[in-house]
């Protein structure tokens, strides 16, 4: 996949599902000097905190892309997105999106890019000849969030340990394996869409051997309790080789995301089963540290939050969009001293 | 997909690989009623066992679709494979594949079917518009085929189950996942070929609600413990929802197919993580029996081979192929007694 051109204009249209902002939020909040602005009707009750413009003015402001930054959890677009990202190829600008649904399988959208010599970005494509994971044990170090359910923060708590270890003076990368991250990053592998047979060996890919002595921050998908996507979780975990894991879980989540009937599990539960999987090609991993998504608490409530799961699990406890994450980084260089 | 109108004419062509018949072999062993003959060439040195005849018999003998029974490592189909099936077209038949390179992608064979008027099947292509998985509890009764490992007869097993509830008067079906089951069965959908996030929800299409006190029997895929197609074998366990598990294994098997720096598990280890991943949809889920594959031993070996998983595991252990299903078909009766 060639370069996305930036800066992007975030489209989030009639979006109603909060949740399903989570491309457009995780752009705003890692990349927002790629972002002109976001375009929403008057319908959508939401803002990702960019200013509001219409897709002239994004035009205007020079956006070069216009990102589909919103999705349900099948990736499907209706109607009026499509409309939407016509209406923005015909005045001039690249479309990107990561739903399972592909912009080129759209034959308006593609006539209307054609037209008008723009390109369409559907960056969930994965890789042709992806190889089948094998297992091997590779160079480098690698740390993999994984989390109690989907749209935990698991993107999030990577990019940020990745600023972090590399303000700390490590080499570190973040690895991105969802539509956001790639967005984010520019590159990266969306683990989910890859065929069921190739997951362990896409990461093999995406997370290739390195020798410099610095970490691959990967990104982690679903949840190895989440009875819809428990598999690409699994095969991530094979895949990454992880040498350590982040738990991430949301503060008050309650049950999966889109499953009203399942509970979420608990923490030290979740925690086992991450590790015990990962054993299978990564034999010492280790657990260094948990990430509390904490938006529904005080800030007081938060610390509490955080105090009360170091107690139970005893592992260094943040929240790292409110505070960091530099405890985490603290016992990745403990662990792991040359 | 539409079910593959038999009975099928088998193809061997030139072939020279004995592992690459696998398809033709399983076909020839489970379904040889379905099969009219086996159609192949001088310079094929082995037989499936059934009688052999030229395309024009075959079609003779009513033989409705031609089934490309052979595969070689790199699943592709060579010029002369392509041109016989363009002939078994022309000659008024169906085709039927499960490689890798798909039949509609060769023109010839598109053309040739089009002017024949007869389908082309690539068993493999999943169905348009798979849901993701929900995991939400559905009526009927499943059994779900795990393994220690890639190809130790989880295929055989669940069709050989099939067969006994069959002969005791119960209601039962043969869900197929992989290529030759689909050809054995005449539908099915191969759940390594999917995308990864709608491996469970495959698997929940695959084997529906059902109201009649029925069974259906799933084919299982790979393996927890083997690094590269764990994922699948994970979202396959979720998507099941089975009552009952019956472990596979090959007697002798000592490293994991292609993997050989990997060793195969433990049968109670391998079990164990099974039933707890299995819990996560199905809560009450149970092992009723444990299949070996004994081909290696003779037959007083492969009596006590099964006698010691017995004592070990402490459930009916049989080889299907060699001893019959009937074991395991009495523990499911006892343990699911209306």
């Amino acid at each position: 996949m060639s370069a996305i051109p930036t800066p992007y204009l975030l489209y989030l249209g009639a979006a109603t599902d909060f949740l399903g902002l989570k491309t457009a939020r995780g752009l705003a909040t890692f990349a927002p000097e790629k972002c002109v602005g976001e375009w929403r009707h008057d319908d959508c009750p939401y803002s990702v905190g960019l200013d509001r413009v219409t897709l002239d003015e994004g035009v205007v402001r020079g956006a070069r892309t216009l990102v589909i930054g919103i999705a349900n959890p099948g990736g499907r677009m209706d109607a009026r997105v499509v409309a939407d990202a016509v209406a923005a190829a015909r005045a001039g600008l690249n479309v990107a999106a990561g739903l399972h649904q592909r912009l080129r399988g759209e034959p308006d959208l593609v006539a209307a890019a054609e037209a008008a010599g723009v390109q369409l970005f559907d960056v969930r494509d994965p890789p042709a000849d992806l190889p089948v994971g094998n297992g091997r044990p590779r160079a480098g170090r690698r740390l993999l969030t994984v989390g109690t359910d989907c749209s935990v923060g698991k993107m999030y708590a990577a990019l940020a340990l990745t600023r972090a270890m590399q303000a700390r003076g490590h080499a570190a990368d973040f690895r991105a394996t969802g539509q956001t991250g790639i967005l984010v990053a520019g590159s990266g592998i969306a683990i989910d869409a890859v065929v069921a047979d190739f997951i362990a060996g896409a990461v093999e890919t995406l997370s290739p051997p390195r020798e410099d002595g610095g970490w691959d921050l990967i990104e982690g998908q679903g949840s190895l309790f989440h009875p819809s996507f428990a598999g690409v979780s699994t095969g991530l975990l094979h895949g990454a080789q992880a040498d350590a894991l982040v738990l991430c879980h949301e503060v008050g989540r309650e049950t999966l995301r889109g499953l009203s009937h399942s509970r979420v599990p608990g923490l030290a539960e979740c925690l086992d089963a991450n590790l015990r999987a990962a054993r299978l090609t990564s034999p010492d991993v280790r657990a260094v540290g948990v990430c509390l998504n904490t938006a529904s608490l005080d800030e007081a409530a938060a610390r509490a939050a955080c105090a009360a799961v170091e107690g139970e699990l005893g592992l260094p406890v943040t929240d790292p969009y409110r505070f960091g994450a530099a405890p985490i980084v603290a016992e990745i260089e403990r662990c792991f001293a040359a």
